[in-house]
């Protein structure tokens, strides 16, 4: 039984009761909300981020019922950011499907973004836990910045690994970490626990988003469910290219740049691309990166006794790595 | 001294304050942040949603140094929608200034609009009020349902003065009435003063909305500082046509209908349309609607023992009737 699957075997039972939940709270809302929202929502998602949170919030201890319910504002806030970005992107696919503003034009597709912000900001309410608000008011507001940062750097070649941490973090991580630190706080766990939580989430969430950055190089349309080489067309510059770019000598780095530049690079460019980025070990280096942050979000389980909810979240880290989508 | 300056010169110290505050939490953040929100932010907007609610605190008696800090939520919301609604809306001009979409590109309108947002939570996190968190959560998702709303029954013709009155309360009202709650809350107030100046800041947002509604009929682009007939180009129908509309004869329907129907209209046909709405009445009705809820916005506030602030809130009600932009 290969990762993926032994990992479905044993979330099988959440992932149907996040898919519940998900539905039930939208239910009470006007049709076309319901049906937009529902087009990113029901589209296979992976619902890594609300599962993460009911496996963080069982190895923490949690004997409530709300942890599913609770669960979806991450699922919400990560599709709100969906539908804005998809379109901040001028995306055409996503998960195999054409995007929601190409569907329903981009005036639905702000309006519900912004409607499943203020859906998750609702449900973190609900908590009736004000850090649980705070940490999503946190990372409501680290996502848009990572978003504005990487939209403004746009196209800009001289992007340093740095900045390129900095945005991912912001975007990405933060959210992965707020997960699994609101699991720890509706958990009443210890300050130990709560800690060994949120790093797994944070070094699982960057990884996470290195491994996404080195699918747009190493996969295909057809499997990705969006355009290869994307990121590069839309002028994002990710990992693989910066550590390249960087390794270079003068005359690739100045092919690689000429075939950045043009947006309508062919695919034989592309190839050429790719080859320089195996050549200058880019495409290697972000792989070993990301198995750093895998072995640190694994480190932090250490806290907790073994048990299968550890074995299933140590297994996600390893999914996070090996997925080819 | 006219109503404009007479509330002016009562709260000229208060606007500096809100203005000071309005800046100084934005500070800290990038400048295509800073600058993209000062755009919105500072553009000479009214301050009237942060106003209210200085005054309704200090009628509620409250005593801390956070009011004006805290009013900045609600001037924050404000921007955040009025960038995603002139995006939605294709607006061209925006208190006599081309909208931020159209400046930045609809992308760094969208990102900003949602870092604003974050921004106004995370304000209301600072309050350490759960209910005041409560209140911004549940505005946020009635301004977002409000204004899809009204995206989805534009160009309809048979939209009905309670599905107008829906919207207007959705997209509108509740953030002025949130405005004023909050206040109350923040300043522990009775339940009895926290009612009256909830009804208050209700009666005057729906007021509001209907005169802002009438202007663009009443108005010259010069003095409104956006375009005249700007809603009907946008196919959104509002009380002075929903009313001539119903009242009209077979015949004069059918011209009003298919003025509207031609987005494309002519002044001269915008002149008739003006015309019709003065035979049926659509504009006095919509004043008289307007006029209304200011009477009992007015009479929430004889709750309260006669003040200097209490004057002001008066004068403000009155002005919300009164003003030509």
């Amino acid at each position: 039984m290969n990762l993926k699957h032994k990992i479905l075997a044993m979330v099988n039972d959440d992932l149907e009761d996040i898919e519940t939940a998900l539905k039930q709270n939208l239910n009470p809302y006007l049709d076309i909300v319901s049906q937009t929202a529902g087009h990113i929502l029901f589209s296979g998602g992976k619902r890594l981020r609300p599962l993460i949170m009911v496996l963080s919030a069982r190895i923490c201890g949690y004997r409530g019922n709300y942890d599913k319910t609770f669960s979806t504002m991450f699922e919400y806030l990560h599709a709100a950011t969906l539908l804005h970005d998809d379109l901040v992107d001028e995306a055409k696919l996503r998960r195999g499907k054409p995007v929601a503003h190409s569907v329903w034009g981009n005036s639905i597709a702000v309006l519900v973004g912004d409607f499943l912000l203020a859906r998750a900001l609702s449900i973190a309410v609900e908590t009736g836990r004000k850090n649980v608000i705070g940490i999503i008011a946190e990372v409501t507001e680290h996502m848009s910045q990572g978003e504005i940062h990487q939209l403004i750097r746009k196209g800009r070649l001289d992007l340093a690994e740095e900045e390129y941490m900095m945005i991912i973090q912001n975007k990405t991580a933060l959210l992965f970490q707020g997960a699994c630190r609101v699991s720890a706080i509706i958990s009443d766990a210890a300050e130990k626990e709560e800690k060994a939580i949120s790093d797994y989430g944070y070094n699982l969430g960057i990884a996470f988003q290195m491994a996404d950055d080195l699918l747009d190089y190493t996969s295909d349309t057809g499997s990705l469910g969006k355009e290869v080489g994307a990121d590069l067309k839309e002028g994002k510059l990710t990992l693989p290219v910066i550590y390249s770019l960087k390794k270079a000598g003068l005359e690739d780095r100045a092919r690689m740049k000429m075939i950045i530049k043009n947006k309508e690079f062919s695919i034989h460019d592309f190839e050429i691309l790719i080859a320089l980025l195996k050549k200058y070990e880019g495409l290697k280096y972000t792989e070993k990166q990301a198995e750093k942050y895998i072995a640190e979000a694994k480190k932090a389980l250490m806290v907790f006794e073994p048990s299968e909810t550890r074995e299933t979240l140590l297994n996600i880290a390893d999914y996070v790595l090996a997925r080819k989508v």
